[in-house]
């Protein structure tokens, strides 16, 4: 964690807990800078970041303070899950499908879509990228240019890997349609039905869906809200049943949001090598950091090719387009040839439309005011939430992404309220979706990815009102 | 068969069987109408396919005279193929992938190749369509229209199916990332791992890898070379293997280039149903007939659902778009869940340009060239293959489609002259890649979907030369 984000977080911690009161003032800039030994511009990002997040007002000619009126935040998840550590064959898709099946329906609220407004994505530009790939499309590309990719476009995958420091090349790459087809052929090439896969407690639905298409069996980690999976029990868990693969989603992690810190992933990937376990990451929101850099992926660690990193430009650039894809490590061969032999290729001008947006400049410009709307939405949710619902619920503070984690007070029935809030024309993402042991029976994944406006403020205070009903 | 087609196939046989002679006049349109009980126009048509596929010549106000100076075009091959009728599992991974390796290179003369010449397209009027479709995104449409696919692509789809006489809606169709997901799916969708399936003999490699990747066992049934899978074969195989599924090619097969007769079809459906056997429909050369209508699909037939029916756009419209669509019957909810957790859906700018483009009218014009283009050089690649290949070489004549299966002279070892051809710059599809037993190892399949230009002459009179050399 770099300075000023420990110095953001504690003293966000100092006011969700209290410490510091709506109104108060933040210590000085000069103040700090002592106290802790750092240069100012450190103190003022922290400080900028406490604002994004609306927990810190500036006040021009004056100073920091807490942001005044606003009450009370709702307290964190603290508690890592405790699933029982038993393998089991996977059988959650009629329950998914259904929820699915009411969320994909444009006149209702999406507090359950697993997808981001789509009107956050500069579509217009990327349009005019595709409208010139597919005009100049040298016809001969759409035959010899196949699986593992347009070579424009891996080689600018590659080069955003480079600028984190991570030594991929365009050649380590196999585009894909979407990351979903990147982490159903990584995991297919790596496993044969039957096999046991170690995945987050809770972990997404579409995860455990491919397991269950694929006829493969799931191992429930405990898994910490804020820092991800807990390694020790992952330790067991690989000693205890010789699992083929893990699946985990590092950073920001869907549903809960959380993130394993630098040094957990730098564990993780050695204890992938001590027993030659593979490692499907699914790494799809990466791009949507809110500090300043994007955290690492454990693939950064990865010295023995053992992990199959997945990524996608779905959330931060080209929903629609399905172009997504894999760096699979030892398994190349594995994940090119699966890949030949289920779509064969993926569509060419949408692989040369994002290859040429890529090119032209701008998508930094981009992603920085994504994650800027996607920051402020979040803290306009939770303040929402913290209006709205019971007051022992708690709610996440992910540090990218777009989802937010609730735990409702116990003995909620959140496929229950799922039901009730459908009928008020809201669609919700109930915690037993996550989880093939149907644990989290009071948790809902929330999507803050859609604006907040006065239609979302009244679905949020109406569910909180249907939440403290069934306290 | 129409009985123009009848016709014409009659004149063709007595062509290449030496009854007419090369400069010998064809029978006046009159002399023919009274001994046939037929139409002008009829007579006209066949005299016109004849034409198109070089057999005849018109000359102006004298009639219509067998080409001259052309030599004796080689026989046909007449025998359907006697594979062992075992069920094994299948293991041609290895063996197709490097030849489709040395096919992906733009500068080998794709003989080998298993796509049309990409110039054959209207790859510049597509790419205006999906530069609107682009631009003029509408964003939701990028959430909320997942599988199965944009409905006005699914319109468009379904159009054409009854426009043919058959009976299909959009709600039917789930579109894909091209035929190959399509099958992919259909497969999956009606089959477990050790399952064992019917397939032609020869047939379509990518068929077998999709089986070897699931864990399926093939059962090769005897195909004949112009009328497909033998049916009393197929009843039998049936009987005694139980298969789960048939994954057959009924119209201009890869490689064979064979159409089962209409009755043939109306019988394998009225099989299918008696045992409850599924049909995967792989259909993707229809549109390239070179008859005046589509061969109807074995789909025509199904009143039970058990034919899922596979199409594609990537042969006859939009090479490296990727899309195409199945009708999946009884099996709609399993494909349409199956494709929302592999690839979730399809790339949406592609599926409204295409759209697009099929509104905007042209497709027929667009179509009806193909065809004549396909035609007109199967029939250079025939002649030249009797110019340069050893006299017993027999060669198909496929009424569709753009492959010409060679069966070379007993004893001609087509690996062996795969690597020779290699080593002249072309490349070549040897019959074993198309035999989960490896059969058919005197055999070809030799792409005429590209223009006989001088550099595919020189390469088909080199071939030919090396297979001489062989014999």
């Amino acid at each position: 964690m770099k300075r000023y984000e420990a110095l953001a977080q504690d003293l966000a911690r100092s006011i969700q807990s209290g410490l510091l009161q709506p109104g108060e003032r933040l210590p000085s800039v000069r103040e700090t800078c002592a106290a802790r030994k750092i240069s100012p511009s450190t103190v003022f990002r922290a400080y900028h970041l406490l604002e994004t997040r609306g927990l810190v007002e500036s006040r021009p000619r004056s100073g920091f303070y807490v942001a005044r009126g606003r009450i009370r935040l709702p307290p964190e998840p603290e508690m890592a899950s405790r699933p029982d550590g038993e393998s089991r064959a996977v059988d959650v898709s009629d329950l998914v499908f259904q929820v699915l099946r009411s969320s994909m329906n444009r006149d209702r609220v999406p507090l359950g879509s697993a997808f981001p407004s789509p009107m956050l994505f500069p579509l217009e530009r990327l349009g005019r990228s595709m409208a010139k790939a597919a005009i100049h499309l040298d016809p001969w590309s759409t035959v010899d240019d196949l699986t593992p990719g347009q070579l424009a476009l891996r080689r600018q995958i590659a080069r955003r890997y480079r600028l984190d420091g991570i030594d991929i090349e365009a050649e380590d790459i196999v585009i894909t349609n979407g990351a979903m087809e990147a982490m159903s052929l990584s995991i297919t090439a790596v496993t044969r039905p039957g096999d046991a896969v170690l995945v987050e407690s809770p972990c997404f639905y579409i995860t455990l869906q491919i397991l269950e298409r694929n006829g493969l069996r799931a191992i429930e980690v405990p898994t910490h809200p804020r820092e991800g999976v807990d390694l020790e029990a992952l330790a067991q868990a690989i000693a205890r049943h010789a699992p083929r693969a893990c699946w985990l989603m590092p950073t920001f992690h869907n549903p809960l949001g959380s993130t394993m810190p630098e040094a957990n992933k730098r564990a993780l990937a050695t204890l992938l090598a001590e027993h030659g376990v593979p490692l499907v990451e699914d790494d799809v929101y990466s791009e949507l950091h809110f500090q300043p850099t994007r955290p690492p992926p454990v693939k950064a660690y990865d010295r023995e090719g053992l992990v199959l990193h997945c990524g996608s430009f779905s959330k931060c650039l080209a929903p629609g387009y399905r172009i997504g894809w894999v760096v699979p490590g030892r398994f190349r061969t594995q994940v090119a040839r699966a890949k030949l032999t289920s779509t064969l290729n993926t569509n060419v001008p949408g692989q040369l439309a994002i290859a040429g947006y890529l090119e032209g400049g701008g998508y930094e410009r981009h992603l920085r005011q994504l994650r800027e709307r996607l920051a402020h939405q979040q803290a306009q949710y939770v303040a929402a939430i913290a209006e709205a619902f019971p007051r022992e619920t708690r709610v996440t503070r992910p540090m990218g992404g777009y989802f937010l984690w609730l735990e409702l007070p116990a003995g909620t029935d959140a496929l229950t309220l799922r039901q009730r809030a459908l009928a008020h024309g809201m669609s919700l993402a109930p915690g037993p979706m996550f989880s093939p042991s149907r644990g989290f029976g009071n948790c809902l994944r929330l999507n803050c990815g859609h604006p907040f406006d006065a239609r979302m403020a009244d679905a949020v205070a109406t569910l909180g009102r249907l939440a403290a009903g069934m306290a």
